[in-house]
């Protein structure tokens, strides 16, 4: 048995250790070694995604982790999740504009880390949980932004090097992401997706309040706690 | 005039403090005011290159500064640039494949800083101080990178955002970077380049060779000082 999972392609998998990147995870453990790559970057509920992470990670039994530390971002600044002098803002779902959440050209760095990781690693994949359409509106969550970063991946590593970018929940619906979840036995009990909070989910935040309806349309109980002046989205 | 040099657009100018990116920083500034930026990775030379970068930044009165470390590439290693492991290779200049020296993907590690930068500061252009031709080989020095880079930019960062990728040389030969630091009056004596050495530079690695050759085919002295078994080249 140890002998045939061997000969399975390898991919680094980016865990936050909320919903998206936990089901995300389950979809890439059909077909793929799992390397669990983890990014904090000085957001204010780092420590409570970092335990998310590793408490995935011993549940599908990852051996190889890496967790990284980028301080660039909140040195920046610009946004409500790096910057204390922002405030996290009400979740308001139906917003069209970019909410002060967006953290300015995020996803780029923990691309940048997969990509040199999975270079090393000999990795074929790499796989990031992005949602586009029920997601905040952030640009780096598109396909679009995800196919140019697998032409700067083809440019700009070795030329024996042959490693993708594959977002399966990119054009999934919360509701259908939660449901995936449930069917692939996904551990959703160790995810956490709160912006504020680092005990109880605050349920007001962006992010509560799209994981919250999220679960409501797929009919399915969210099974992390949540504090008592939880919105209903 | 204080009032006139505010109204010019302003760059982030990438500066590790060597040749190249001395000379690149000279001529962003005929054109833009200047924000620069210095990414430790953990490479050998790093406090060398640190000190080079803020006697440039002093050079050209930069206000805007912004030093990051980056542990990750580290971390991963797969690099004799970041990994004690792996000696720095005696230069071979007429050299094809890829050198150990290679560090995977990091240049996009360093532009998505200065993109994320750029992005917080209202930028228009980062400067990068790149070199094809008369570089190591290494796959993310090459034009079609950055113009795939600056696809990533435009799909992954706000509708307002207008930031692109400068690369002024490019295409130049070292010995043309250092004809035209010299006319342009840039600080050469200020910049370090030397793989690794920190202190005299050692004349034998990569970086020191090509550098060495530049000068040499330039016609003009190099002003750092090196060890005393320095190859000619």
């Amino acid at each position: 048995m140890a002998e045939i999972k061997e000969t399975k392609r390898l991919a680094v998998v980016l865990v936050s250790g909320g919903l998206d990147s936990c089901v995300t995870a389950a979809i890439a453990n059909r077909d793929y070694r799992m390397a669990f790559l983890h990014v904090s970057y000085g957001q204010r509920t780092e420590s409570r995604e970092r335990k998310a992470f590793e408490e995935i990670a011993d549940f599908y039994q990852v051996r190889l982790r890496l967790a990284c530390q980028v301080d660039s971002l909140r040195q920046i600044g610009g946004s409500s999740l790096t910057d204390a002098k922002i405030a996290v803002e009400e979740a308001d779902v139906s917003r069209r504009e970019i909410p002060s959440s967006y953290v300015p050209f995020r996803n780029a760095h923990f691309l940048s880390i997969a990509t040199s990781w999975g270079e090393v690693l000999g990795a074929q994949a790499i796989f990031i949980g992005a949602v586009a359409e029920d997601s905040s509106g952030y640009p780096d969550c598109r396909p679009e932004y995800y196919e140019a970063f697998n032409d700067l991946i083809r440019v700009g590593t070795k030329p024996e090097t042959d490693l993708k970018i594959i977002t399966p929940v990119i054009r999934a619906r919360k509701s259908e992401i939660v449901q995936t979840g449930c069917r692939l036995g996904a551990p959703l009990h160790l995810t956490w997706s709160c912006y504020r909070s680092e005990e109880n989910a605050c349920g007001r935040c962006d992010s509560c309040a799209l994981r919250l309806r999220g679960f409501r349309e797929a009919g399915v109980e969210d099974p992390i706690p949540y504090g008592i002046d939880q919105k209903i989205f």
